[in-house]
């Protein structure tokens, strides 16, 4: 199936983001990568140079020529086959960060010989060439899309295959289970079980909850990508919109502390603490509070529904512990699985012990003032700690991708059919067809089973010069 | 006047531009480089290694660590301190194109040791260590701003030594001079001419007019680097908007011709063969006939003064050539510098030779239908015909830069006073007044005399990292 993926000539992309900056990296590789270089390669002083005569992970100043054209002076990185990203030839290009030059050096390389690369073809043939499996290589792409510290830490461990291995190793119990199955399958006219049965029916059970384990990480997995979804409900005029935005500014002025460093924050996503907290349809929020009146409570019991954890805010000089009481009753039948936080809002110096009196009731509740600014690192605290509370240890193997949940999915129904084909005493040839099924499962999600339409889906995901 | 700029201490920032790309590159530089990295780098398995023991100019693949916590597989990259782009000890490295990992990597870097680096701070430490002088260093910025190939030529010729060999040799020539007028003033008592006054003449009035020439060349240099100023005029629906319209798609065309290379293209800006065109006041073709009709001729002989082609375009259909010559007539006063070019538009084979015909006694004028995108490649061949018949060679030396003509503009004074001062016979410690003068501006270009204010204000051009 790989074969037709092969193509064994030579690409060039612009490896660096669009935009101008101090270096821009143009990256070739492929067979003709030093041929094609040499002829464009020269050192400072214009004398040719024989890059295929320097040693493998090395840097050379010269300058890229266009004929007697000087293009510009660049520094050439040189990485021999097999020791490269691809396992191919590879040369990368570090030269000035303008768009002009970078194109005319990719035209001048494409003029010479090598074909602009496809999204996320360096990444192919570095898995074509089993660099890395297919695992690993989907977790280059969730690396580089990674905007938190816990959805960067699920995909570099991935990414340097823990999760790979995990499943490899289940793959190779199974194979050893199915090698006993296939054997008696070749003696089944002797009637003998080379397998004990009870021995098979505890180890695929072990197999089946290791899976099934993975299977219920996949929540946790999505919910660290995409970010642990947080309501902002209330009355209007309890200060929700006020409170969104005290979190969204002191969250933008961690992102721009180091100067120069910006990066597109989707306007109601939260980092604390590297964890990504996603407030949900925050739209509602920012409207005018008459509107949010006239939409009503139904809209808060939505939110509720899709949160994982909602803060029910109020102004706490407009509420009493009774009607509270009756609030946290209405709401208990829409939560779900959600946490209900309550903040009580509008605090100040004076009032504090009076209030806290008053919802001593509520242990858990939290005594803030939005617009002051006060106690809003304790709430924020407090919202980490409900997702650690709620979560699985990061530095555990987690699913993140939909595709791998499948196949786990897949794997899972043929593994409980084998378990209940054991307890149903069937014969062997009944078992192998399931534990094969099992086998290809699991095969798909390292990429030891693929299909081309599999893999120009997996990456076509990827940026151009990956 | 140096001294206070150099600062000791090892900087750090993010080199390739803000966004999401497979590789983003961290540029450390200063004496502790070395050992920060050693602190954060490791091998693939996570062993210690040290950087310094390795040989400048290779390329080490490990991964960046905080603790235990892997940020990132990498490539570091070692310049050892004097072969490096500041001359100090240098790593680069190259991590994945996420803002996250970049992020949290130059943070790293800052908790060790390092500081953020101001806009351009790499480029002044090149220059203050002696490893690009000051004209060359612009060249720098000047390079990465490039949009076009002629500014691109002239930034890099200047950036490779050019333009400070030359101003440099016309220093030295008048070094000498003012030394044998200096070692006359050594022996005034004695009344004696070390300098023949005829030779003295010839080589400062030689200098002179090279100095002169290159305040000349600006204005072309300011031209390469912002586009050569074209005024298309005409009455209305003579198709204006329909001709802009079209040489713009073209170029865009062009320019979008590498799938992921793109870049912010001013509206109404036209590169033809590497040279920069500037439509000027496209605002006034794209408004409505009517509009433009009510601002009147007024406007067309504005557009033609600030340019330096004319395009007058007509329907071929609706002026005779006895009209078209009181047209011509008409413009000529109002064209200062400017080219003019006619235009005849809405041709079509039927008409063409009865057309041509009639405006026979034009022989440069040009055929062309908009609509139909006829002949339009010969309009713009003819463009950069006229560029290159009003400009001198891009190869000769052009000064780009505000701040060098306005030196050499000093400079010229200063000499003019000193031929002056030769024709009147004036005694030697006048005209080494002068020298000095014309001595000091010219050093100023390259930055052998420089002062703690100009360099700030040359390097806050730049972007951070470079």
């Amino acid at each position: 199936m790989k074969t037709s993926f092969i193509n064994k000539d030579t690409i060039v992309a612009l490896a660096t983001p669009q935009g101008v900056g101090a270096i821009g990296i143009i990256r070739v590789t492929g067979p003709d990568t030093f041929a094609i270089c040499n002829k464009l390669f020269a050192t400072k002083s214009f004398k040719k140079i024989d890059l295929t005569s320097k040693p493998s992970h090395t840097v050379h100043f010269g300058v890229i020529h266009d004929g007697d054209v000087i293009i510009d002076e660049v520094l050439a990185t040189l990485f021999k086959a097999p020791s490269s990203y691809t396992s191919e030839d590879t040369i990368e290009i570090s030269c000035h960060g303008s768009g002009f030059i970078q194109q005319h050096i990719i035209q001048l390389i494409v003029k010479n010989g090598a074909r602009m690369a496809q999204a996320g073809e360096f990444t192919l043939r570095a898995f074509l060439n089993g660099k890395l499996d297919l695992s690993q290589a989907e977790a280059v792409a969730d690396l580089i899309a990674a905007g938190s510290s816990a959805s960067h830490q699920v995909a570099i461990q991935q990414m340097r295959g823990g999760f790979s291995n995990k499943i490899k190793l289940l793959r190779q119990n199974l194979i050893d289970f199915a090698s006993l199955i296939e054997l008696e399958l070749d003696f089944s006219e002797e009637d003998v079980e080379f397998a004990d049965r009870t021995d098979l029916k505890n180890l695929v059970s072990t197999i089946q909850r290791i899976v099934q384990r993975l299977i219920d990480s996949f929540e946790v997995g999505n919910v660290i990508k995409t970010g642990i979804p947080v309501a902002i409900v209330g009355k209007p005029n309890a200060g929700k919109s006020t409170l969104l935005n005290v979190l969204l500014e002191e969250d933008r002025a961690i992102v721009s502390e180091i100067p120069g460093t910006t990066r597109d924050v989707i306007e109601d996503e939260i980092t604390i603490d590297g964890v990504l907290f996603r407030i949900i349809d925050t739209a509602g929020i920012r409207e005018t509070s008459d509107i949010i009146e006239s939409i009503g409570v139904e809209k808060t019991f939505q939110q509720i529904k899709f949160s994982s954890i909602a803060i029910y805010l109020f102004d706490a000089h407009d509420i009493t512990a009774t009607e509270l009481h009756q609030i946290v009753d209405d709401l208990a039948p829409h939560l779900h699985n959600s946490h209900l936080l309550l903040v009580a809002n509008k605090i100040d110096k004076e009032d504090i012990n009076y209030i806290k009196k008053e919802f001593s009731d509520f242990p858990d509740m939290l005594f803030i003032s939005a617009k002051e600014r006060t106690h809003i690192d304790e709430l924020k605290q407090h919202l980490v700690k409900l997702f650690d509370s709620k979560t699985v240890n990061v530095t555990e193997t987690i699913v993140t991708n939909a595709r791998h949940v499948e196949a786990l999915q897949h794997t899972n129904v043929a593994l409980l059919r084998v378990l209940e084909g054991l307890s149903n005493n069937v014969t062997g040839d009944f078992l192998a067809m399931d534990i094969r099924q099992a086998l290809h499962y699991l095969g798909t999600i390292t990429g030891e089973i693929s299909t081309d339409d599999l893999l120009s889906n997996i990456f076509s995901r990827f940026c151009i010069g990956k």
